[in-house]
């Protein structure tokens, strides 16, 4: 797969699971080996730390000091990718490539200052193109970078594909291989509808909706950063030879969007919780003040629904947040509350899921909506709530029935 | 202690045992945030990689490369003092002291580029004293380095008490304190002499001899740098309260030599190997030819005698070296006799240790060495080589004497 796009640079980044021991380590540094010697040269590598590592790092902080500021955790954990590094290095000049290991600040993957959740502002590749010139390939440390004042941050969760994908984009890579314990991205999880099947090719708005709506191959922010610089995205198993199974995430021209699948997966998401604010006065003010306050405190809020109330002159407003932002946003609604005249009713209900269907090509069939619902009714399964775009359509159900429905609608859109 | 030195900063150099687990770094960091309360505020922390960590490092290396090059082992060994910095600073902040970790590259720890062993060139200091006027407490990593192209480096063994020994003579601190699992430097080790005393006060001359001459203590490398630049060096136990036990080297001024000790320890340093290379051509040529050969190899030669063969016209050399460089030595004897045209006869003997007196009241007082030979004969201990300077007496015995020996002598100098 790598004839056509010889004179780009390909970077191939590995997950804490693939570089989990030291066999695994070998393993990858045998593939790498094998396509170096097949005249393959331009290959940059992104590892994760080693699986286990990053919570053996968080936990020692967290037992001297629950409160200790996010720069000190940058720190200690970041040391979990360079351990990666040395290791996938030494595994190279093992098989007899030279290696040259990099951690952030060695590259320069300079981010802003959000220690911990920090963002690549810019990545410095000149010294990548010497260590090829020399015929070794370079070893870079995924999820760290450096600030600008020379401080070690980390990127947050999906950190190291976020590197990998940064630096593609910085290359002008080829693609960027995303190596995973898994075959690509299923129309489902197949722990929940054992009929899933691997997409071989997805369109990055696609992948996108996927990866927000719940799938966990991905992190939206690296499938975001793809579609941006449409920098093709692969996800393949580390551990499989078949170069064919596996998921290529890309820009679809439009030949390719007309003759996408109406529907690429069914995504779930688990432990959603529904907030309602009955009874208030029909002022938006008052709404859009209270998304302010929710968002400032992070919670992300998804479905919005806002009709009248069952009483005369007054709203009622729904939405769902995940149930580990439930305290939190418990508290700013009571906060909230005692800023509004008219006495508002909160409630919220728990044990609620959202099951997605996803597609490029559900915006010109606008049939998917009323069968969606009416597989999920044929099942007995009752809808809370209701968001549709144009490529997604999800519905928050009871939490107990969410496999159920997850099955109905693959085997409705999906199953072959 | 602090109070005559407040204008001068202070390093604290905490090792792998003493950084051990997480309650020991909180016990730590306790004692440093009462110093800052007492008003000391210009303390630099160095510290080593939690104990064990090292060994876990170096053997993950080995397992996936045992001949990966050393700039992999550095990059992954280093990640232990990095986590070390990040849990101590993590501590500090715990009991209220704001901290700054630094690794040796965000610090500017410049060495020369012999990965494992490097040797430090340079420290920017400028940045502590930003740390200090910001009421914040640096946390330094040890061991480590950094070349002037960007590779990480270690300093090889004792290497995170050169760090600290150098950071002190770069900030012109007031002393280094050695914050180690023991309370200083005995007048011999407490497990083979019950006597054993500790030195209140030493020369740094004598306490390089007996780090040279076997002492675990302080590695000979870090009192070499503190003697070349008169840095005091201060050995203490980092679990006890009582500061008045530990012991304090520095360079003693002409009244405090005449009045030192005439004898201040006895060392004892086991697996050492006799070599004797016999009926050689008195060819002095020869000879310093083959200690280049063996000094190229990094073995180091210990004692050397050198004086007339049983033949006629030849000569016998004998030296000792330690046990480990056995296999090399012989090697390079084997190689080097093939170039000696009178075929010079090659021997060893093994399980010999060396016992040592050194004090500097020595030079005074030459009846020093007669009376150390009349205690061993007294015991019936042969002594098989013999290696004299104006402040120590190193003799050459059987291993199996080694500790009578070392008793034996204590008791005739050292016992009050």
């Amino acid at each position: 797969m790598y004839s056509e796009s010889d004179h780009r640079p390909i970077v191939q980044k590995y997950g804490g699971t693939s570089v989990g021991n030291v066999d695994r380590i070998k393993h990858i540094a045998k593939r790498v080996s094998e396509q170096v010697e097949q005249g393959y040269q331009k290959i940059a590598i992104v590892v994760s730390a080693m699986s286990g590592e990053t919570n053996r790092l968080v936990g020692l902080v967290g037992d001297i000091n629950p409160k200790a500021p996010a720069k000190h955790y940058d720190l200690a954990v970041s040391a979990g990718e360079q351990v990666s590094v040395a290791l996938m290095a030494s595994a190279l000049e093992a098989e007899g490539v030279s290696a040259r290991g990099f951690t952030a600040y060695q590259l320069g993957i300079v981010t802003d200052e959000y220690h911990s959740q920090a963002r690549i502002q810019e990545i410095d590749c000149r010294k990548l193109f010497d260590v090829w010139e020399r015929g070794e390939i370079p070893v870079i440390a995924g999820f760290q970078g450096i600030t600008r004042q020379g401080e070690i941050t980390t990127l947050g969760r999906g950190g190291s594909d976020t590197s990998a994908v940064a630096l593609a984009v910085a290359l002008d890579a080829a693609f960027c291989e995303i190596n995973t314990d898994v075959d690509g991205v299923f129309t489902a999880d197949p722990r929940v509808v054992p009929n899933a099947r691997l997409n071989l090719e997805m369109d990055f708005e696609v992948a996108l909706e996927m990866a927000s709506l719940g799938s966990k191959v991905l992190h939206a922010r690296c499938v975001e950063l793809g579609a941006k610089y449409r920098m093709p995205i692969v996800v393949r198993n580390t551990f499989k030879e078949n170069d064919s199974d596996r998921t290529k995430i890309m820009s679809f021209n439009d030949q390719q969007r007309l003759e996408a699948p109406v529907v690429s997966g069914v995504t779930l998401a688990r432990d959603v919780v529904r907030m309602t604010v009955d009874c208030m006065p029909p002022d938006q003010r008052l709404v859009s003040g209270l998304f302010e306050n929710i968002a400032e405190a992070g919670v992300n809020v998804d479905i919005i629904v806002h009709n009248r109330s069952d009483r005369r002159d007054a709203m009622r407003l729904g939405f769902s947040i995940g149930r580990s932002d439930l305290g939190k946003t418990l508290e700013i609604l009571d906060a909230w509350k005692g800023g509004v005249s008219a006495e508002p009713m909160i409630d919220h209900e728990e044990g609620l899921a959202k099951v997605s269907v996803v597609g490029l090509g559900m915006q010109s069939h606008p049939g998917v909506a009323s069968r969606c619902f009416a597989v999920l009714s044929e099942r007995d399964i009752n809808i809370h709530m209701i968001s549709t775009s144009e490529i997604k359509i999800s519905c928050v159900i009871s939490e107990g029935q969410a496999d159920l429905a997850a099955q109905a609608l693959h085997e409705a859109f999906l199953d072959e």
